[in-house]
């Protein structure tokens, strides 16, 4: 394949992972937990900070989102600066800001800051996040311990 | 036309997809209402919700921003995850996170999260929005009736 | 070359320009100014508002992010709207609407809505930020004077 090829074929791969970072959110904030866990591998390892503990395997991460669901009556997930870094045409490392909006039944809105650390890989059903760590920059009114982002270690 | 061939076609249009639902946010956000309108078909249907209700036309749409102009001092609207879904080569249906931060002139400063859900459209001039339909997770200090995102009809 | 393989080259280099001004944020949120700097070219004018003057050259790009370490304890930039316009084949011009999120030692969290207005170009080793200005729609806690976005001039 000429180097053009190589380019455009990778262009297509990184323009179907942004897309599975971004159905993530648009999932999490309309509840439709069920879809949401079908974007991660059936082993995934999702580490959303000390608090919670890693979550290992996408049934129990079905499970971490109907507790979630008990938390907060809304939430609005903003993905920005998706960087994309492929390991081999299979595999590949993305960054994804985020910029979380909570609300609590009591009226409360926690908010986070941070970046998404996700490993990616290309099943023959699509692109699908094997792992991810969450690390905070910042929040607001929000009480769970978290991974700081400066100070956090590769996944 | 081969496979990959038709991939990048709708890589193409999605980048112009894309930059018609940026170009929104930069109009409004710089009062260039004039150049906003041109984004959007001249017989769209632009619904930001029952306290305002659907505005039937490119005509009424200008009307509207001249509206919005007299009650915001100034206003940030921040695109997210947007998600394009092809329905054929010349119709794609689009769901864009928004984060937007507006000023009254009294000082407060009302923010909205939410999402658009437009429909656009491939016209001899390009890409245009033919139906647009807000939906909205959340809101702080805002006052307008508004469509709820998870409770929110197909347009 | 044909229109479409026109097409293809640009997306490619958009792409390259959106990852560029989305290494600069992951850069200065993770303080890897050294990084950070090379985004820039030798000679690059940075305009981040009057409260700070422009800055010529890299070198000079590097003693502010010095400063600015000492200023906060954390930030987060969340990029958004990129707009990116080609002059030729080798400049580009790009809007990008940025949300950024400052902590102060004294816990306050200054915040700015506004547009990065950069100049890029492609050198030998990439595409390069080579004239930047930031001009603002909106601040919350913030103190230094900056470019407004409306009634700000071109570069």
């Amino acid at each position: 394949m000429s180097d053009e090829g190589a380019s455009i074929r990778q262009l297509i791969d990184k323009d179907q992972i942004i897309d599975l970072v971004h159905e993530y959110s648009y999932g999490v904030d309309h509840q439709l937990y069920d879809e949401v866990v079908k974007l991660f591998t059936e082993d995934c390892v999702v580490d959303y900070g000390p608090g919670i503990g890693p979550v290992r395997s996408r049934a129990r991460l079905r499970d971490m989102f109907g507790y979630a669901e008990g938390g907060f009556t809304a939430t609005s997930h903003h993905n920005a600066n998706v960087l994309v870094t492929f390991d081999d045409a299979d595999h590949a490392s993305v960054r994804t800001a985020f910029y979380a909006w909570h609300k609590r039944a009591d009226g409360l809105t926690p908010r986070v800051w941070g970046y998404y650390h996700d490993i990616v890989v290309r099943l023959p059903e699509g692109w699908r996040i094997s792992r991810r760590q969450l690390r905070v920059l910042g929040v607001e009114n929000w009480q769970m311990e978290m991974h700081p982002a400066a100070g956090a270690d590769g996944l």
